[in-house]
């Protein structure tokens, strides 16, 4: 069976994980390989806490950021990488599509994570759901031979975002995440300026195991995580 | 493992094999066990060829039906049961939901599939749908211990109606049928008053293998049959 | 060319006047048939101004009811016929369906043209509408030769409601209605008691044409009626 | 200005606890009224842990059902009426919509709030909906003086389902309870046998909050509910 | 109480008077701001009848765009500002949206009204729509304090398209503007040129007028405008 | 009655064949006029079986691709002109848009036809469908005279995509091509480096046939294409 080769791109550094570092650690322990990219630190608008220190600098801000963000994706055995793009606004030129692009051919996902395509309340969110989409078609062809370096093709699904019923989220697939929970803490809480997040996601993915007890009737399953499929999944069998 | 336990509940006897024949077979083969039931034999709206034949009865048409389903299924190793409730329309009473219930109770199925909700082109499938549906939260609980006999949670899904855009269906599983194609041509092959289908369906089933294709860039596949699941999917890991 | 025959089934019996009188004085006044239905005369829900008179009866606001939608269907040259089925809440049994399915039989619309599914604002809008889908597929078959009467089918469309949005309707079709207004004026104007709507449906005319004109720059269209489709237009050319 | 009265109609006795114990409570806070109607006790689908108790009967379920959802009522100063029309499956004949109707006509309710129309876990919710939304449409007339007695027009509302992506629940309003929650702990903390549900609701009230504080910047809102309007908001002034 | 800030902005001069003159008015009767934009004067697309004029300038249609719009705003009591960016097409770079952006950080909109999305009829609109919701996201921070200087979070709508359904508009706010309506009017006025869109819009804000009495049965409301809220509306109560 | 002028616009030379060549065939036999605009030779992502040649350069399999496009046109008596902007990813600039609106003004369209907007398997026919919108709608002017050339008002259609339900593609006309589906054969088998989709899409035409006669019971229809229009339909009558 084919190793898994997940690749999670978030457009700020702490977004992974909130969302989804719940399955990153899964894969991880089951033998495959995950990779974090963040577009940006998030250091302008989502660094409050930090701008509340007196003489703070941006460039310390992205590298207080950039350890924090390093640290949780220690926790969870994944590589991170920060393109630091900038945000509010998060600005992608062609070049910087490329770059992922490239990342993408290197990488060979078999699966890649992002943000949802709508977001109204945050608006480097679906800038990093178009960088991503537009990056992985640009290294898939036509499902023929391609004139390019392709990469084969990938699952594509998007992570929970924080208002789900206003970004247009249906969550289609639940992953069973009770036994790497710990880790995710662990994770979460090297985000040291984010503490009510920490209960917050906390709280969500004991509501989400809730519901997919709910739809399995199995009790083992304590905390879980959601995900929306963009493309159908082709299995072997139902 | 748990084992599989498949039920698809069509409308007329005819409509699990041209849409679901493949993933049946596939199922029984690895294992599992499979039922299908009609609701009605379609002895009304769906056997135009039959009544062309002089001196025409009702129940010869529905005896020639139930001969000719039971015949395909066993070519994919299902059980097959037929609860003749007539057809055009198919008028289904709380007796029936009843019934339905109390099979889901017996068979306890693990996965249960049947038509789409909406059906602009036949006033069946979508009665089936609801009868489906209701059935299968009557047994169901709400996730706690009942004042009844419950079956447990199953995944719920609808297969490929004929003209998909039409009935809302949004392909979001491709089942891999390319090792069972013969035998679904099999059971396609005795619904013998309907040659036009069988040709319409064996290109359905390698249209969906192309596109299942294109989304997994696997080229071994070559036929495909198309569901849409109707609760989310819920797993150990992506 | 295939002789058009339409039919128009309104829940009340004045609403194919509001909604479609244009359309069928069009039909007609081009060399073909039009037949109108009112499942029931709106006599307890939107009778009010009639129910003012001292000592009315409801069988006198029928007669009333009746009197005006007959008249306004003979300015467009239609056939009027009430079904008298109640309002508020129109209840339709099986037999009422079928009634209508054996009106289709004998009529053999081309073209069926009804309320929206969806009205938060009108109980029986909807009613009309689910009567008329199931009358009209009883009447079909699977379009195979069936154990039973068909007829051939229909086109199928939605006339605008009062709250478009708010009932789900998107307009497809725009007729043109210029050259029948003062029909559908006369028709509407037969209404005695619903002065408003006069003007409302009067104005609404007009802006559907000011739609019409910008879609098409077609400065002749004055006035145009909007439609829903609901099964895909079959054409011999774009 | 208008005395609110709002009518919460709930399948089964604790729905209107969970979804909109808040809202209740601060309408009645502010000197409006509240009715709370459930159509059934939920006897048999969500008792599980009375009928773990040994020799229990169903009319001691419902009982002790009734006592509880009497109390919470008590907590938020609201009238609690069940219908004991029995659930899984919860069955409404037209005499029960005519109640229901009569009752509103009684309480003239300004604001109506039940269960959205879909939920694919559970049968009884979409049919206290269609209750609902039918008697509602009963008592208004179209808009003019009707054959029969009339409500005025209300406010019609959809409290917060269980899994509210996959019910199409959209949140279009949300209420600060902040004040109120307290009362809102003790109606929950009724419902004895359903330790976990009040947990989960505390927390989901305060991420509703954590969103309300969100779209408003306003840090007082610590607990919210969420809700879906079904028809335009008129107001005033923007 | 927080005092009312609205901003309204136009992808043309002339937009904010046909689709909302009715709220400006109102909410600066009331005591409120009222601050309108215009993005282009569409000076070349919506102009049609000043280029009748033989030898007329682009310059001097901006001119006279200026002038009725200024005066329109006038009889509203409202400021008017241009930045007069160009139409058909309306080209808006990020420099453009940065000043949009300050223009929201110094005036501090409690309520921000813009075109739908979506519009299959004008390429600017939704070009309008895209740059206020960039902007508005831009001066918002993630509800957290930010590293740069923000706008407190605002309320967002749209306003009333030309043609609704085809604009995804669905409206879920009645604004009764009965009592400003003589001064909609005066502004529509202004616009001496577009001698029909002035009947045009006198109608529809009749014809909304009649909506929201039917919502609401208040009988005192004769003309209203219509708006869809783009993110949840947060109360202290239904 | 005014002559037809079809313009198809593709993301790649060879999109026009598969998705639209039965309906430029029929309005060039019935007199009209078409023309096929490519706005690139899909010549890196969709010219595989060209690359496997040892030594192939873009210029020749861009030299290949633009004959067998201007081949297959010709079967259909089309016109057919190259705009060579790239593939995978294809950038239109605002030289590019502009270009492709003054062709519009200069070939005066009646019918625009052009991919979807969703395509979740290919970047380049969302930018194809952007252009085309755009390039549209600046020649279109606001249903008035305007400050610059315009070109009527088009109808505006999309053809159909490889995977219909995952682009959004609700098909709203069926066109009978059963006439000219020689031309189409004729026209497919140029594609030679695309045997496959040569059958795939002569078995698609079939499936639509099929559709197109149980939509009307027309048995003379064999082959059809599927369309769907974006701005309503506005006829002399239904």
């Amino acid at each position: 069976m084919q190793e898994k080769r997940l690749l999670v791109v978030g457009a700020h550094s702490a977004d992974f994980v909130w969302r989804s570092a719940g399955v990153v650690a899964r894969i991880i322990k089951d033998g495959g390989r995950a990779k974090v990219v963040a577009l940006s630190y998030g250091e302008r608008g989502e660094s409050g806490e930090l701008w509340k220190v007196a003489g703070q600098t941006e460039e310390n801000v992205k590298s207080i950021r950039h350890a924090e963000a390093a640290a949780a994706a220690a926790h969870l055995g994944a590589e991170f990488e920060a393109f630091d793009l900038g945000d509010y606004p998060l600005n992608v030129g062609d070049d910087d599509v490329a770059r992922l692009a490239e990342l993408m051919r290197d990488f060979q996902p078999t699966i890649v994570v992002t943000h949802p395509e709508i977001d109204p309340f945050n608006p480097d969110h679906p800038v990093a759901y178009t960088t991503v989409a537009k990056a992985r078609l640009m290294t898939s062809g036509a499902g023929v031979e391609s004139g390019f370096k392709t990469a084969p093709p990938s699952e594509f699904l998007v992570f929970e975002p924080h208002q789900p019923e206003l970004c247009g989220f249906l969550p289609t697939v639940f992953v069973d995440i009770t036994d790497v929970f710990e880790q995710k803490k662990a994770a979460m809480a090297e985000m040291k300026a984010q503490q009510y997040l920490q209960s917050y996601y906390r709280e969500r993915a004991e509501h989400r195991g809730n519901h997919a007890r709910k739809v399995t009737g199995n009790k083992a399953i304590r905390q879980a995580e959601a995900f929306m499929r963009l493309v159908p999944n082709v299995v072997a069998s139902l």
